[in-house]
């Protein structure tokens, strides 16, 4: 539902300049009631088109992007000076300090949930609107990178420097969360969402500490954690910036990849069993390796995942044989195999299409070849439509290139589907490399990120 | 050069029945010189069609044979019952122990080299002549079974026991040797012929102890260790009877492997450096899959090793990839790559061609393969053709089929070439199992196995 245009508004040229009612000024917040709806009703009948324009004009800061994205990095290393800002550890508190710092500083209400989720509001214009909400993470795994997540995080709170400076204030309350432990378990979103395994407290995290410690330790309280939970509808809408962790957008020269959704993911041991024997004695005729007949399998679960049109991806990234000796023909092997989509049903497809390869590449080798689940499936989750066209409108009305496409990783956005409409703005990843010391992007990509994001969160608080 | 035909005297039927100088009665050892020139001088007249039918009725005796690999196999459990009678544990000491006993009984000189080889020495009409020596091992690998290496312990034993009861010596001194550790690194027989590198000496040995300490707890004497180095031509022969360790022969029904050679080995580690990504965000095509890129590896080398004719085999029993996660795709793999083959040059044109098909592996797959030699190369060895003839010849005799073919298993009879002429025989492995539990060999071929070793020790013996 359509209820004001954005607006402009700035001191520096004039003291108030306004053209909707859904941004005020902040100085406006305290003006009283009267003014307020005198001022709207004389808005309303001016013209819509300068304001849009208007709004469009407004830009993040590049500048100030890259260089909280260097500050950021400095936080969480290990002895060998790698980056190690992994959940729950001191350089994830020491991040995490730094960055509540700058969102108190941004007039941020600042708060961290019972799941340690660090949460910083700002109030709109009409208070009994549901909170658009935007962030990410800034915990990273040990050597990792120093964008994943973090650009997210700190273009979520350049969106708020940006409405600040620009003395913007929008019709939805607007809320910034940083998400605690994504790269653990998207921990601290699984349980706003309520769909973690409490068991899972108990477990140790990366960082050796339980997960109920992690979260007492980042200033939560896993005992109070079933409070944390949000309702379906208690926000607007949910966005997540992020670095794309894949090469699409760099080698297709694109800037902004509109995500269409989250793939699901599902996981298997894949056991081989031949018969181990003497390297030396057994004619080759006469083997039932189960190496050799692991790599026919590896071969044909490739064939499997390419031979079908989309952007399905299926990895077999583990493998243990036994007894493992150059003079031993392996007599037992096992597979970490894994396949991604978006649908569920393509999943299963390609899975039943691996398992009768799997059938017939045993009868040939005279092998026994077993499927077997490895963790529950992690479900798909779709972004709203209405929110993909409102990044794939931001993007084309700054000028941007874009790309529909899939998230091939799992992101705190996928549990936030369950409690609220979701989005994500991808941007370039220098050569597809994340996870890595490696990854990078470009200041221009991580501020046209923040752009298109600032340009969706007006467009959402139009509707 | 032909001495004197085998001969048969049987103190049950006749006080003595000579006909030939080459074996005697035992009770003819204290025999003065000058009647035993007198009987040589008569024999050597007389025909020889009945005394060669007659040593051809000589047979071991099955059920002593079997007897004792089941008493052996007693030597020997881990906690879990499993066979474990690996070389310098107290297994192994008290299967000595026990073998040596049978030994002695049977009226061998029995002593322990320097190295912990167990010699038994049985003297000869002909003092002059060099030893025809016989025999294998008594050491196991961890949970192994127990016919590989006993199999020939006890069939040397058995000869010995057979010309005692039939009371006859052989022209030749015969020497049954037991090979210390066998299964670690044949350093037993490296040792005699001087094949061994003196650093092993401090390496600890499957046992737990260095394998010098390892040699001291079974009698032998690593610091006089050099002394123990038998010369070229110290022995006439040796050989020894071996359970296939492959299936050829149960397959092909045939009794008796008249071994060519013994295969040389070569081994590689194989590094395949493609690029670790995020196995949900990088699409198929864009991958660098050092696992995938090794499963080609593996089918284009056992391609290579299947298209030549020929009795080469080639395995990779070993396989580590890097970081090895369900969600990363593998940046490197590392295998464990082996060829063995009769001919060094086979095996360095098969390496050759395995080399060419990961060059364009590599190619189509943008990474890069590498090959480094894991090991020092183990030579082939020859068996004697006139040691194969005798072999052959005394199976044909005895009636049993027989096949020549290569030993794809390293043996302590491949240091002995550099010694002497050596000579090999295969009997059945049930299902063509070795280094198990499984390990089986029926007592009816191992018999015929002793009886064949028996007809060539005659054989050799009339040379």
């Amino acid at each position: 539902m359509f209820l004001a245009e954005a607006v402009i508004i700035n001191f520096d040229l004039l003291f108030f300049r306004l053209t909707s009612a859904s941004i005020h000024t902040t100085s406006m917040q305290n003006v009283k009631p009267l003014l307020v709806s005198f001022l709207l009703t004389m808005i309303a009948t001016t013209a819509f088109s300068q304001p849009v324009n208007k709004s469009r004009e407004i830009k993040v800061n590049q500048q100030r992007i890259e260089s909280r994205i260097f500050d950021l990095a400095k936080f969480g290393k290990d002895s060998a000076g790698k980056g190690y800002r992994v959940a729950y550890t001191k350089g994830d508190i020491e991040g995490r300090t730094w960055f509540i710092d700058l969102m108190k500083k941004a007039g941020l209400d600042v708060s961290i949930d019972y799941a340690g989720n660090i949460i910083g509001k700002r109030k709109g214009q009409n208070p009994s609107l549901k909170p658009i909400a935007f962030g990410s993470h800034i915990d990273m795994v040990p050597d990792g990178g120093n964008y994943d997540g973090c650009v997210g995080s700190i273009g979520a709170l350049e969106i708020i420097e940006t409405l600040n400076e620009n003395k913007l204030v929008t019709n939805h309350p607007l809320e910034v969360i940083i998400f605690s432990n994504e790269e653990g378990v998207t921990i601290g979103s699984s349980m706003l969402a309520e769909q973690y395994d409490p068991e899972l407290l108990k477990l140790k995290s990366q960082s050796g500490l339980s997960f109920a410690d992690g979260i007492k330790a980042i200033g939560g309280n896993p005992d109070s954690i079933n409070q944390v939970v949000r309702r379906k509808g208690d926000l607007t809408a949910f966005i997540e910036l992020h670095i794309e962790q894949g090469g699409i957008l760099e080698q297709e020269k694109i800037q902004i990849g509109v995500v269409e959704g989250i793939v699901g993911i599902q996981r298997w041991n894949v056991t081989i069993e031949g018969f181990a024997n003497h390297a030396g004695t057994t004619p080759m005729n006469m083997r039932h390796d189960a190496l050799l007949t692991s790599a026919r399998l590896m071969i044909a679960f490739n064939e499997v995942i390419t031979s079908h049109e989309g952007r399905q991806v299926g990895t077999i990234g583990k493998i243990a044989v036994e007894p493992g000796a150059y003079n031993v023909i392996p007599g037992k092997a096992v597979l970490g195999m894994e396949i991604r989509d978006i649908s569920v049903k393509k999943i299963g497809q390609l899975f039943h299409e691996t398992e009768i390869r799997g059938d017939s590449i045993a009868s040939a080798t005279g092998t026994k070849i077993s499927f077997v689940q490895a963790s529950k499936p992690i479900e798909p989750a779709l972004t709203s439509k209405s929110i993909q066209d409102e990044i794939k409108n931001s993007a084309t009305t700054l000028g941007f290139t874009y790309k529909y496409m899939q998230s091939g990783a799992g992101h705190d956005t996928q549990h936030m589907a369950s409690i609220c409409p979701i989005g994500m703005i991808f941007v370039p990843s220098k050569d597809g490399i994340s996870h890595s010391p490696k990854e990078f992007t470009k200041a221009i990509d991580m501020a046209d990120g923040a752009n298109v994001l600032l340009q969706t969160i007006f467009g959402l608080d139009k509707e």
